[in-house]
């Protein structure tokens, strides 16, 4: 095992360094986050920064990248307060992968990448209807996170569309049986595969592997 | 695929509530983030929550819950500045799990679990031997999340620990064959299978399946 500083790791090409540090922080699920301009102009866009901030309320958070870089997906939420987040499968990780491609603005690209929008009751924002785990989300708070002028997005979930038979009796969702997918640094795609269950930690009794 | 509304899910059970929506934001890379008091005394928890933020600087983020449920580990970094986070191995996923019980703030979680620390140099924080990639961190936020009084908390990448083998000719780190483990859920553990890497995707070019 090798030791390695970060003035070591700052002098290695740009793309090498890149991969490796989006490889450490390792595997995370992919996302396809659908919205609509003020306009109605659907746009779709993949992340793998999404993260739970908390069920009661339930609150998803997820990073967006400098304006600069990455503007179509924020600018959206910001004007429509509405958002959709989808899981990946195998059967379309490369139109989610190709969703990365900077598309001007006026540009949809659920038609770009090949995959359908679906549209309910009177969510705003589209769900990709290819997707078996998916949730709308009404924003809550964009926290501006000044040392890389990146943002959290914060959002509340108000709907979810899933086949229950996924959901176990205890809550736990079957997420290998959706064969929701991973990713992992710029472009890697994995599935998942289950080894334990522990249950409930508690200071002094011992573990029982629940599955 | 069934609709279910927030207000259907804020009548579920409150167990199975959470461990519903801590699933639904997918799978998540296990993380153990070691830390010491201003004493000396470490500790070490188990999070599922570390995002990647930018990898220039080199920012990784991580959810801490509020104060009242889980105040060690963000009261040691406040205090000392320094982190480690540490990927889990199937091989102690259970006495990671363990590390999420409750202890007393005088508890050691090392040997309370049975996985043993590690120091190097002269970072104050300990790193968990057993684990085979880990990278230590300087504090340089805590932001706080009004909406539920949770933290992200955001630190510099300093040091890195990892067996050189891993990474691949373009920066890629081969986490499958490291055998970094996923959590789903509340209690949850997984491995990754790879199935595809695409390389960087254009508008106008259709995307190279490169692995």
């Amino acid at each position: 095992m090798e030791h390695l500083t970060i003035e070591n790791i700052k002098t290695w090409e740009r793309f090498y360094r890149a991969n490796f540090i989006n490889c450490l922080s390792g595997f995370k699920t992919a996302s396809l986050i659908g919205t609509v301009n003020a306009a109605g102009q659907p746009n779709l866009a993949i992340f793998s920064s999404v993260v739970h901030l908390g069920s009661d309320p339930a609150l998803i958070g997820f990073i967006n990248r400098p304006l600069a870089a990455a503007p179509h997906t924020i600018n959206n939420i910001e004007s429509t307060g509405v958002y959709t987040i989808n899981h990946v499968l195998p059967s379309f990780a490369d139109k989610a992968h190709q969703s990365s491609a900077k598309y001007p603005a006026e540009v949809n690209e659920f038609e770009a990448v090949g995959l359908e929008s679906q549209f309910l009751d009177h969510i705003k924002a589209p769900f990709v209807l290819e997707s078996k785990v998916k949730y709308a989300l009404s924003l809550v708070e964009i926290v501006p996170i000044k040392y890389n002028q990146t943002f959290l997005v914060i959002g509340s979930i108000t709907d979810v569309l899933i086949d229950t038979t996924l959901i176990q009796q205890d809550g736990f969702v079957n997420l290998q049986e959706a064969s929701s997918t991973l990713c992992l640094g710029v472009d890697a795609y994995f599935t998942a595969e289950g080894f334990a269950r522990y249950g409930y930690a508690k200071p002094n009794s011992s573990l029982e592997k629940i599955q």
